[in-house]
């Protein structure tokens, strides 16, 4: 029995002092139930809840918007795996839907951050990684991953002005989305002259903490079918894991779990990474997009580099990633984000992607959690 | 396809100093892979987390428990819904078998929790009630209790004695139970005069904080029939939602989400309240275990005030139900209430439970999340 996704909703992503939690969850849900031929909120039998709750005052958040929703007494519960939370809550609900225990499904990520300090986030993003034998010592986010970028420039002659040259190409298409953060084009001096964060990493190698919201529906195939003309189908889940301590990693070039994660996704929907014409992968910092063409197999290890140089991520390369400007332009309020992939995803392969559409029949998302702990790989089939 | 619990184990719950989550988390998951005929954490394919995380120092839970146990690269992540999410973290394991997608899954439900004070722990408490109408205003979870405790004693007649009693049986079981945070008996009386916390419960009307985990091995028809002799089959799950706001609710004599999900999990077991031969109920405060016989159907509304002064939840009455201790003896960690309760309800239906023994085909776990903005209801049967 196929999987299909029915409707797709996204809400602003920025600095949202304006809503509430349950209001940033109901914005892209009744876009959602629109967009989805207009069903009712009684048709969905399960709410998908992703989300990392500790930045928020309010606990049990799947329960606060089951009722602000009118959901009740509908089955929901949270899933959490990290900046990957939304993609675990998709694959909760695809598996909800494989088992035949649920026929229709929303999925909600969700999340709000900036009513935090940096100082704050900092330490809180900081205990994503180990607290026992790293946050500690006080490593960051922007730390872990200045790590993995000086050592895949000293492996492979990567360099800063390549990993520039990713918030460039985000940033261009980020401009195109009125749904981003930011949508400002920016130049590579520009990038290369901003403010140092970690060595190599400057402000514009990171993605910005944001509040935000986006759902999908979900359904199994004979209500999908129903439901709407142009069902996307999920052809391929992934899911694995790598060690929390990064110190324990086998190197430092790249992410295991999205190996793993994405040889499993490509093996179930019976496609090579050449097969994917269009990518939403995790930049969270611009080493990390690099990184992800090669761990999915969109080039060699070593090469993302010249992949970006090339412009092969762009509209009209090999394989276009992050063309509504990614976690770097758009922002990553990181519960949302792995769900936001996937309206992006679905919206391509509808061909409702106005400016930014490529033409494509099979999307990918590639969503991390922590520093690589978790990796959610999704294909998508029009 | 059946899915059924090849494997339990179950660690000491209450003050566990000696023990970081990872280490909590290790004993039951050891003692469970041993229990499962000693198959190798190498078989088990998904590794589905229960816990509420605000807790914790170490965000992340899963990733740190996977590499603790030597479970990368397989699949993990959390699932979360408050005090049920030991049960929503099984009911995400039934849909993994179930989807076809998962054979082997482990389920470990861990919380570690007196390390906070206790103001840390009621103001977290609180935020699990509705942050922007409740909690600001002083709610905790004692109080909301309260309110279900006078307004049950003003319809039905309920007494603090019967209340009481309720404490007495499940320090009663406690007492024969090692795993249990106390393991004494208590009379009524004391019960009655222990401090008042909010009127009409007193100490020993309220459960405890407690450290502890406990894990189950769950498998797919065909390799659960390898590997045990004796599968206690899961044949019903039943998940609701209720209104977050308490305020909302349509009454204080009862949780409506444990009326929704039990009745999903009878009709899908295809049983009678009356065919439940043993039962584990959450218990958080000892007014919960009475509404709870009621709202599952052991006796009808309004009477489990007699329920338990006739003694028909004891062993040899109507429906024995927390005869491990309960919530109340044993200690309540949170995220592990949900698996522990389906771990003792496997041993009972295993004639493994000793000086404690049932005699039970059928069994039932109720885990309540927040004040029944989650239930979750599950049937098993030997």
């Amino acid at each position: 029995m196929k999987v299909g996704v029915v409707g797709i909703g996204h809400g602003k992503f920025g600095r949202r002092s304006d809503a509430t939690v349950q209001e940033l969850a109901c914005e892209p849900f009744r876009d959602a139930l629109m967009d989805a031929g207009g069903i009712s909120r009684n048709d969905i039998d399960f709410l998908s809840v992703g989300s990392s709750p500790e930045y928020h005052k309010q606990r049990s958040l799947p329960g606060v918007i089951a009722e602000y929703l009118g959901m009740n007494p509908q089955s929901t519960w949270l899933t959490e795996a990290a900046c990957a939370s939304g993609s675990a809550a998709i694959r909760t609900a695809y598996m909800a839907i494989k088992s035949g225990m649920h026929e229709i499904v929303a999925v909600i990520g969700v999340q709000k951050m900036t009513e935090l300090t940096t100082p704050e986030i900092l330490a809180l993003m900081g205990r994503v990684g180990d607290v026992q034998w790293e946050s500690i010592f006080g490593t960051t986010f922007p730390g872990y991953y200045a790590m993995y970028a000086t050592r895949h420039m000293y492996e492979f002659g990567t360099t800063k002005e390549q990993m520039a040259m990713v918030a460039v190409k985000n940033h261009h298409y980020g401009a195109l989305n009125p749904q981003a953060m930011f949508q400002k084009e920016v130049t590579i001096e520009r990038c290369l002259s901003s403010e140092k964060v970690a060595y190599p990493l400057n402000v514009f190698d990171c993605c910005a903490n944001a509040d935000g919201a986006a759902c999908i529906i979900m359904a199994n195939e004979k209500k999908a079918k129903k439901l709407n003309d142009t069902p996307i189908w999920i052809d391929g889940v992934g899911s694995a894991s790598a060690q929390m301590s990064v110190l324990r990693r086998p190197h430092f070039i790249g992410i295991p779990s999205t190996v793993e994660a994405s040889k499993q996704a490509y093996k179930q929907a019976g496609i090579k990474p050449e097969d994917v014409q269009v990518a939403e992968v995790h930049d969270c910092f611009t080493i990390a997009e690099l990184m992800a063409y090669e761990d999915l197999g969109f080039c060699k290890k070593g090469e993302g580099g010249k992949f970006i140089e090339n412009k092969q991520s762009y509209i009209g390369g090999k394989t276009p990633v992050n063309v509504d400007g990614g976690l770097k332009a758009k922002g990553h309020p990181v519960g949302a984000t792995g769900v936001s992939m996937t309206a992006e995803i679905v919206k391509q392969l509808r061909g409702q992607a106005g400016k930014r559409q490529v033409n494509a029949e099979i999307g990918l998302t590639h969503n991390v959690g922590g520093i690589g702990q978790y990796c959610f790989v999704h294909i998508y089939r029009r």
